[in-house]
């Protein structure tokens, strides 16, 4: 198992929107490069995406009581970084490769927001960084 | 100002040395991809990349008793995701579109870890998010 492309910076946020008008206004992203808001129930977020030449930074902000941000957010109230997503070819050998190793994989393999297979790391493995590895999306897909 | 490619994630860590065999190991990075380690007294830091496809980690740990760092590895001992560094065309044109804005800019301009110049964007301005602002380095560049 080797990671590939740094595919997002996952940014916890109280407000997508006013993160959205952060990145437009101050950091000069055009409209086209910012993502529509979407609801990702199952994982208890909202999320869009800001595209800049490499990569892209994921806004996600809590959706419903349960949701795994709003832990994050008591302890950040004005958001903060909070994943690293890298790119892996095949999320069911990274994840048994991960378990081998001795790390600690949180939860199965689940849909994504690029609606491919993801898992997460624990911090605990990479020091003190939640890191998310996403099977790499086919070409064209979202 | 616009922001162009997604330099690098900074990840504060208490041991370089470690957090490089966190890489190499349980995420397959080839040494290769993982430079040496050097020392930056002006900005109170020991500093390596670890290279992915698209984009670079940069680990960061305290050099010197006023490092800026060790504050923020007392909140965060086992080390985190410290701040994002995306490239632009012009530094001091940044630098001023962003103090135009009202936007906290920490310090002048300096060198940065890739030897051009950068400044740092307070997190109050960026939904709880250090950024640094990095001249984009010439072709072949470090």
């Amino acid at each position: 198992m080797r990671i590939g492309r740094l595919n997002h910076v996952g940014v916890a946020v109280p407000s997508i929107e006013a993160a959205k008008d952060t990145y437009r206004t101050l950091y000069g992203v055009p409209e086209s490069d910012i993502t529509h808001t979407w609801e990702m129930p199952a994982q208890g977020v909202r999320v869009a995406f800001v595209n800049v030449a490499n990569s892209q930074i994921e806004l996600i902000e809590p959706l419903g009581e349960n949701s795994p941000l709003i832990k994050f957010l008591e302890k950040n109230p004005a958001g903060g970084q909070h994943h690293v997503c890298f790119e892996v070819a095949d999320i069911h050998a990274a994840a048994a490769d991960m378990k081998a190793q001795g790390a600690i994989v949180l939860g199965e393999p689940r849909l994504g927001a690029h609606g491919t297979l993801v898992i997460f790391i624990h911090p605990k493995n990479s020091n003190g960084v939640l890191i998310e590895l996403m099977q790499t999306p086919h070409e064209g897909a979202h």
